[in-house]
């Protein structure tokens, strides 16, 4: 069927021409819910409709799964077409836009399905952060304070000096925070873009986090909030294998907690659950789970190298917390229901 | 949701245990119509409940259409993991398990969806070619004789020469065929992967050879019974634009008529069928039309410099044909309905 340009029109909010390029856009709805292979083949369609070619380019304003479903689809329309991010939340200008990772969730697993595609340009404009509700600044924050703990200790002190500001939305806190995140991200993805190694160490956190996540059924936390609450997880799995000391678990959540994120599993979240998710994680490699943990502080590494009793303490740790003052978790992350 | 054996083994064929690997199987439904989304799903959905990881390997099993959306799976899954090609059709095997072209269709267009991904290997085994029907094999002489034409007028010869041994399964026949045909695929993909420029020569007589399978709905004609009937219009294009002779058409058409393909399109597809299906072809850049063309016996090119005038009187040379002697067409694909 042949769509008429008026097709097109009704279902594509804006088109315009500037300087002879022709601009499509698909508006797709928000929320790693909606991360999903439906939504991957709503953007497959609007390109069929809009005609586009191989050199088109498709370009992602928005947040992560913004950025995550077009650059999929940017990677496999017409077996690839241009491809630029403009992310508008923090944690995309710190996490996400930069290194190339695309894809969507599988509804048993998040980020199943995708291709490592690398933009031809990530262009920040610093000014919509200021459309960020605070939940979204703060997520972003997490993934900041990350590349601190793994990979620079000076910069994660730099990160419990300013905190509040960036909670604050100091502008020059919050450029040097993403100057610093960038630079950090492009280094590690240019030693290791299709993470044979050292990008994994970036996953501090996620394992745990996409087991929240998963739990949760995606949507109801947000990614840097279950990474927040992984990464403390850890901190504190390093710190009963005796890699840290139990003073930079506390640092951690400390901090965290100073940009209300959450510094613990949610309690509905059950050790089973906690088990299945990570090891459908698909750093489970040749059936063997693989966690990134602490060597020493601003050091992480990946192994598959631990006792499996710490894991399960661990988890249980928290549990334990709960049973012991119920009640004390809610306030962390405001009017979110656990 | 963790999936149990019992859930795995219900679902798929197989499951067996060799040298410490483990195998598992998922049939897909054979043809061209479900070279789908919905298809690639069942694969991704698959390979979750198999819980495959990075260091998994895909192997595809059977003609293009596996291979193909096999091939965009290993691409995708968990952004990418081992691919083998076992192709098991002579069109397979000449054409689509080299090159690294991988995808689906769009129900407006044909292998609109993809990646390049190339295979770790590709298995031959010409025993498997024993299986095919008449017209499978057939469908796959078309792309050898292909070869010839585009690349090497001396290989075309040979096939002249030698059709109705390839017909009739002469091995000897055969494995030279294959043998070509894979070379002179190998040689092009190596001097353009991504078919920025030499590659495109590949299509020549797919752009009309799309737009009939998508005219027809896919999965009625054969691909390479729609090729067949695309480079004879190929070659009465460059005929009208007076690049290669009359005879050149007619030894063409006479050699593709011995393997009994089709060598005009089927009356049913109309000229705004045709046009609609060709613009829609991803072989359509910034808006211009590309086409296959030969500038001499053994030698294709691609080109946009065209007159339009030309390229619809060659379509409309087919339903003059038919006009002027109804009934002349069928004979060519046996009992296929038009």
């Amino acid at each position: 069927m042949k769509p008429s340009p008026r097709c097109i029109s009704r279902r594509w909010s804006t088109r315009c021409k500037n300087a002879g390029v022709s601009v499509f856009s698909k508006v797709l709805p928000d929320g790693e819910v909606y991360k999903s292979v439906t939504s991957l083949s709503s953007v497959w369609d609007a390109c069929m409709e809009a005609r586009l070619d191989r050199k088109s380019t498709l370009l992602a304003l928005g947040g992560g799964v913004i950025g995550d479903i077009t650059g999929f689809a940017a990677a496999t329309f017409v077996r690839g077409v241009g491809f630029i991010q403009v992310p508008t939340t923090l944690l995309a200008v710190v996490d996400s836009a930069v290194g190339g990772k695309t894809g969507v969730n599988h509804p048993h697993g998040k980020n199943m399905i995708g291709a490592f595609y690398q933009p031809k340009a990530v262009l920040v404009d610093a000014q919509v952060l200021a459309t960020l509700d605070d939940r979204q600044l703060a997520a972003g924050i997490a993934e900041v304070i990350k590349y601190g703990i793994i990979r620079d200790w000076e910069f994660f002190e730099w990160c419990e000096a300013n905190v509040e500001k960036m909670v604050n939305r100091d502008p020059a806190a919050l450029r040097y925070a993403m100057v610093k995140s960038c630079e950090f991200k492009a280094d590690v993805v240019a030693e290791d873009e299709r993470e044979g190694g050292v990008r994994a160490i970036l996953n501090l956190g996620h394992t745990f986090g996409h087991a929240i996540e998963a739990s949760k059924g995606y949507g109801m936390w947000l990614h840097g909030e279950a990474v927040a609450a992984g990464m403390v997880m850890a901190c504190l799995m390093s710190e009963k294998m005796g890699l840290i000391g139990p003073d930079i678990t506390r640092r951690v959540e400390v901090v965290l907690a100073k940009a209300s994120l959450p510094t613990k599993p949610p309690p509905s979240v059950t050790l089973q659950q906690f088990m299945t998710y990570i090891s459908i994680d698909k750093k489970v490699e040749s059936g063997k789970l693989r966690l990134v943990l602490l060597r020493k502080p601003g050091e992480a590494y990946v192994t598959g190298d631990f006792d499996e009793e710490i894991l399960f303490d661990t988890i249980m740790h928290f549990h334990q917390l709960y049973k012991e003052s119920p009640g004390t978790y809610e306030h962390s992350l405001g009017n979110l229901t656990l």
